[in-house]
């Protein structure tokens, strides 16, 4: 029993206060599989230009990723640059070469198919969804959106979100979306929209899971240096999703632990600390599951009471 | 055994989005001793001027407070007026009227010298030392400060905290006194000046109490209506010191239980978002001890895994 996990490979030129990197493995669903995949069988729907290094290529199978359904297309690989602000908390977009990207339109390799959990990167809504439609016998589905899609694509959007189990979207959006401004109401309005689940996230402040009935709200992991966010919060739906299926959770058995959930917030949030360690995805090349299994009992402490 | 509380009796003249009062019974060692008074015994040292209504004061009595140490001294009370922006986050001070304020030379009634407890509202360094001072027998002492003392009193203010057990402290003051921009930084910086336990504040998104060995973090209490934050910091305050007495904590003790400290922080959290839930002190008029365990519980069960 595997995860699916659709959304961009790319590669980002980073600035932060903490130095610079011209050109490094990037993209959402990058960081989401190597960051699932400490917990779970991943496969990966994405597409990359014929620039795309054969060595992010030996990373990901380093991590036991299935790599069937990532595509090779001629042209270059999508690109991202962008500068932080001193505080980390906010960034400026400098460039967006979408290349290939502007063509994705994933196809699921067969034996992808039947596999039960399927997590969706952020990209257009009707993508998503087209994804969505190629399983045949899922247990969970969920994703993450943006503002643009919020936006832009709205109907678009309001039409895939019907049909998932879970959405992990960051305040503003969830804001943007709802178009309420306090998190709790803006919470309420999006679990009318069709999710059971939905995750707030807020960066350094932490993260909130909501559903009808219980919410769970964990504070963020203090580290010493952030050398980077990108990938931050893709590292969190990750480890979330990762451990929800490592644990086979059912979001639709009315029985579901809670706690469980909680614990796959929390694993999210232990993820997305990782990641901010070092730049791109840099962390994930030396991150063993003992320090990460260290990092969740060091919140257990801090939070327990 | 009793709480003794120094600190301001105020009016305040407030403005949030939800609306504006003129004058309002304010002032931090009033926040503190209401909410205090729910946990433990209170004797509150402060001064008013003539214009201190009766109504105020019976408000302080019913909740069981000692005011044998509120003086009243010809001339007004403490003004302050202020307005809030929209989300709340930030207040601008429209004015500030010391009044009778400004000759504050807290004289301690000699049945309060032999309390154990002592919180020092945020007050002059030096006043704040010389209540101390004044005191017998004291199993724990601590309080508050600011961005005023921090900058322009940082000598005084450094000796003061020196024999403090603990220092509560919002994040963008604990950066201003440590002059580090990283909260765990900070607060390492902080312990290394005197107190055992630094308490960090971040408004909505939390708290952190730091111990040279240990760390307890918990995130804001999400309400759908934030009518008035004014006094939230120091209701927190009185909630995580009036618990600490209630259970005869000894912060020196080196087997403190350190599960105690962190229900101490979730009372702080409570009784600050029960503060905001009104304007002003309104709250307090109905609140109960039945309440605000209740509120206790429902943190327990939004971060248990």
């Amino acid at each position: 029993m595997s995860l699916i996990v659709v959304g961009s490979v790319a590669y980002d030129g980073v600035e932060t206060p903490y130095g610079r990197v011209d050109r490094m493995l990037g993209g959402s669903c990058t960081y989401i599989a190597l960051s699932a995949s400490y917990f779970t069988k991943t496969r990966i729907v994405a597409v990359v230009g014929e620039d795309f290094d054969e060595a992010d290529r030996d990373l990901l199978c380093e991590r036991g990723i299935d790599l069937s359904g990532l595509e090779t297309l001629p042209g270059k690989t999508f690109y991202w640059q962008g500068v932080y602000t001193n505080d980390m908390n906010d960034r400026t977009t400098l460039r967006t070469d979408l290349n290939v990207f502007a063509e994705f339109n994933p196809k699921l390799p067969e034996h992808y198919r039947n596999e039960p959990y399927l997590l969706l990167g952020n990209i257009q809504p009707t993508l998503q969804s087209s994804v969505r439609n190629q399983m045949n016998c899922l247990r969970f589905v969920g994703g993450d959106t943006m503002n643009y899609w919020i936006r832009d694509f709205r109907q678009d959007l309001l039409e895939t979100l019907k049909g998932w189990d879970f959405l992990l979207i960051n305040d503003s959006e969830a804001r943007m979306l709802s178009g309420e401004v306090n998190l709790k109401r803006a919470a309420r309005a999006i679990l009318d929209m069709g999710p059971s689940t939905v995750v707030i996230k807020r960066g350094e402040y932490g993260a909130i899971l909501f559903r009808r009935d219980a919410m769970f709200m964990v504070p963020g992991y203090l580290l010493e240096e952030v050398y980077d966010p990108t990938g931050a919060g893709d590292s969190f739906a990750g480890g979330f999703v990762g451990y929800m299926a490592e644990r086979q959770l059912d979001l639709r058995d009315p029985n579901l632990d809670f706690r469980e959930l909680g614990r796959a917030v929390i694993y999210g949030s232990v993820m997305g600390s990782f990641c901010c360690e070092k730049f791109g995805v840099e962390r994930f090349r030396t991150l063993t599951r003992s320090e990460i299994d260290g990092r969740f009992q060091e919140f257990k402490a801090a939070t327990d009471f």
